[in-house]
């Protein structure tokens, strides 16, 4: 029987400028990105999340077919889905958020169907607090581990809410410049720990090109980002990584130091394949043999023989 | 017998501003840290390079302790040494020169002492691409390896002079805003392939906190910076990787890839000794156990248990 994975996040449609090219509408949004990666791996998958009526039946149809569960899927009829246009720079290593319309995402109150309610392993995606809030309220166990994403304006704009919610769960997985705001130290190092005091046990630190940090219990994991040749659309990069790191968790149902290691490493790769298309495009093209390429790379980039004493 | 590293490069004394302190003159020098740090490794070390009057004996006599050669170091009577004054700002990642004085330095023409021109290893510090040219016309033989730092100053003024050198260097060691630079890639990927055609069979970019990438024929090697609670000075962290580089493979004797990526670690390791104090301080004091110590703090960063089919 497989373990469940349970993901809580935005559906979204997005318009994106690159310097290689321009979507008007693209299907996007936190939970499709985390669906789409969680689903290659062996797992019972399922999103809450809320979109409009203007939701295409064929991406709904695209999600289920890469068995995602989306009975938790509530479809607001009259409602417009949740949009969000943004235009990288030059170095697209910064972006401009260029329009934000909330939409159905304003009234969200997530109901998970009781099916739902004993999850493995739940991924808190980018979104309001509040809504993470009353997810985890519903469920029936605590779960293996509950990972959170979460970004700047949600600290800036409810952090009382969002302490609340970091309190409760396992691991945080935020950027560099995320958990400096967080913490208000410059060192990562201490960023963590300050983190750690807030309640989470493991701290994932992302740095983009410069790959990830996973801080526990005074352990420290780096993975580097996979140099690529190019970077064609970063949409999506950071919960492609979330999707690929609980993903793996899930399949494997080990939750160790050791194991959350091998995870960031899938999720690395999960996230090289998103980038080098626009949108969802490589995760919906995925295939397991260009992930052992990858993970081979992955051992290329990062092994040395020094023999210790 | 010992293998021969040679080391061209400036000595100077600098006056440096951090968050954490101030001092008004303290021994600095590409070609001091790279001595300093290349003399922990078992080699016959050399520095050619310049100095004034006002040169203390007592600087002279710490470097000659570590068994460095010093008779390639002119000292020029009722000359001043090159000085260099520089202020970091609060996330200690950019810094501001202050003052340049080049004194000596403004007419250095290098004499390599005859004992010396046959290295098995030149390590060129960044310095006028013009005095790194004179140094290598004087080589009696093509050494196993010659490595070349340099900065943005010269490419910006001295590009055609510089080129010849980076022609006939096998390796080029520079830092991410470097490599673009010269290159106007912003991918270091397409950086490495484009310094690659002016001749380097071997690049290392130096990202500063977030490691160092190692390419070769297509191979690319990842080492991450060791993340540190507290960086002091950053003060020549980038001549101390240098100087473990080139120390480790003088002392090895081996320049294949696969020795090369070790000595990225070792170079790592003493840049990461380096900033935990001010100026030289960490390398004068240095001792091989915390070597074991960091070298194991490496490993447990970068290894992860994946099966690869």
């Amino acid at each position: 029987m497989n373990n469940k994975l349970l993901i809580v996040g935005t559906m979204a449609y997005d318009a994106i400028e690159t310097p290689f090219g321009k979507v008007d509408k693209i299907l996007g949004g936190a939970a499709t990105y985390i669906g789409l990666s969680a689903s290659q791996f062996s797992l019972d998958c399922a999103i809450i999340s809320v979109v409009g009526e203007d939701f295409e039946e064929q991406h709904l149809e695209l999600l289920r077919r890469k068995g995602i569960d989306l009975s938790g899927v509530e479809i607001v009829s009259g409602g417009e889905t949740f949009f969000w246009s943004g235009k990288y720079h030059n170095d697209l290593n910064t972006r401009m958020t260029m329009e934000t319309r909330l939409n159905v995402l304003e009234n969200f109150n997530p109901i998970i169907p009781d099916h739902l309610r004993t999850p493995d392993i739940v991924m808190l995606g980018n979104l309001s607090p509040d809504v993470q809030f009353k997810a985890l309220e519903q469920l029936k166990n605590k779960p293996k581990l509950i990972v959170l994403d979460t970004m700047n304006f949600w600290m800036e704009h409810f952090r009382s809410r969002l302490d609340e919610v970091i309190a409760k769960v396992d691991l945080i997985s935020i950027n560099d410049e995320e958990a400096r705001q967080l913490t208000g130290e410059y060192s990562l190092v201490k960023a963590a720990e300050k983190i750690h005091e807030l309640g989470p046990q493991y701290i994932i630190i992302k740095k983009g090109e410069h790959g990830a940090l996973l801080f526990h219990d005074s352990k420290i994991f780096c993975a580097p980002a996979l140099p690529l040749e190019e970077v064609f659309d970063p949409t999506g990069a950071g919960d492609s990584f979330a999707g690929g790191f609980t993903g793996y968790l899930t399949q494997t149902g080990d939750i160790s130091f050791r194991n959350m290691k091998s995870a960031v490493i899938y999720a690395s790769a999960m996230a090289s394949f998103t980038v080098e298309k626009f949108g969802t495009e490589s995760l919906i093209n995925y295939s397991s043999h260009s992930m052992d390429n990858r993970l081979k790379a992955f051992k290329e980039l990062t092994t040395f023989d020094i023999e210790i004493q």
